[in-house]
């Protein structure tokens, strides 16, 4: 059964284990392994070093072990993706895996920015507060977020418009994509 | 001479252009040859791909040709780094080069997002205004981008406290990194 590392900030929300319990389960439906970063279990006690960097190691292996990812891109604290969830997406491209991508905000990049009371200013070229260029390709982040999850997974980011108060723990962009997944690897 | 990919949101920067030509002076200083993004020459007419798409796979090209990264891990429109550079440290990662990191801007992850308007809600555990867990280990950012720099570069990231208006583009933590790289690499 292909397995899938199920990224994104869920590791974040007071419910984790209850969302990476529900995730393993869609995947099970649809005939995949979920493997969520809770599963690993730390133990410091042996090796002497800090939990932080054990976590990274339990990950990074995790990731290793995946045939393919699914990524939570929800903008997070910002109007980019969790940058974890962002260096996890970028490491399984490199490693050669294939990558699914969901975000819970169908808004632009640059409309988030621009709207943003911290950086927006509307300028032509498009700038924030310093000065600097804001992408304004009509995507949902970053360009090579964007284009990473078409060139190495083949289907766009899945752009979910999600009204709840808390947009990171809805599963339906979760399971259009492991649907698109299954489709692709199991046919 | 070792090539060095020089990720950054200096690419936002109105100077782009010049500050590049700086990082890759700096390089040469060092026996390490720069490769800035701007150096690729981006050309829709023949493929009539999208520009934002040939960008992607040309910056992808330039890391797969690279021996190691710099990554300007200074926060952007937000606490973390940029999405972009994050995306870029993850797939080098994946790729087996060696990465080096540095920020502008010293403060702790934990302490950033609990002084933002947009998020800070000072409780223990620290959580945002979502009631998302703030990771709190004293680290830079994302405990991905912190260890992935140790484990696959060999040096904690760069902290480097800059005052200025704009620190995206202060080279004094890039050439530290240079200097780290060229020593790791050259002797």
């Amino acid at each position: 059964m292909p397995k899938v590392y199920l990224a994104g900030p869920d590791v974040f929300l007071p419910d984790a284990i209850e969302i990476g319990r529900q995730k393993k389960l869609l995947c099970s439906r649809y005939g995949l392994e979920g493997l969520f970063p809770f599963d690993n279990e730390i133990t410091t006690s042996e090796s002497g070093q800090r939990v932080d960097r054990l976590i990274y190691r339990a990950n990074e292996a995790m990731m290793r072990n995946a045939d393919l990812g699914i990524f939570n891109l929800t903008p997070f604290r910002g109007p980019s993706a969790d940058a974890g969830t962002v260096f996890e997406l970028g490491l399984m491209v490199g490693l050669g895996k294939r990558v699914f991508g969901y975000t819970n905000d169908a808004s632009d990049y640059a409309h988030r920015v621009s709207t943003s009371a911290a950086t927006g200013l509307q300028t032509r070229p498009l700038q924030d507060a310093h000065g600097m260029t804001v992408e304004n390709f009509g995507n949902s982040d970053n360009l090579m977020i964007e284009w990473s999850v078409v060139e190495h997974g083949g289907f766009p980011i899945v752009r979910n418009p999600v009204k709840a108060s808390n947009p990171f723990d809805d599963l339906s962009g979760f399971e259009r994509c492991v649907r698109l997944a299954s489709e692709a690897l199991l046919k």
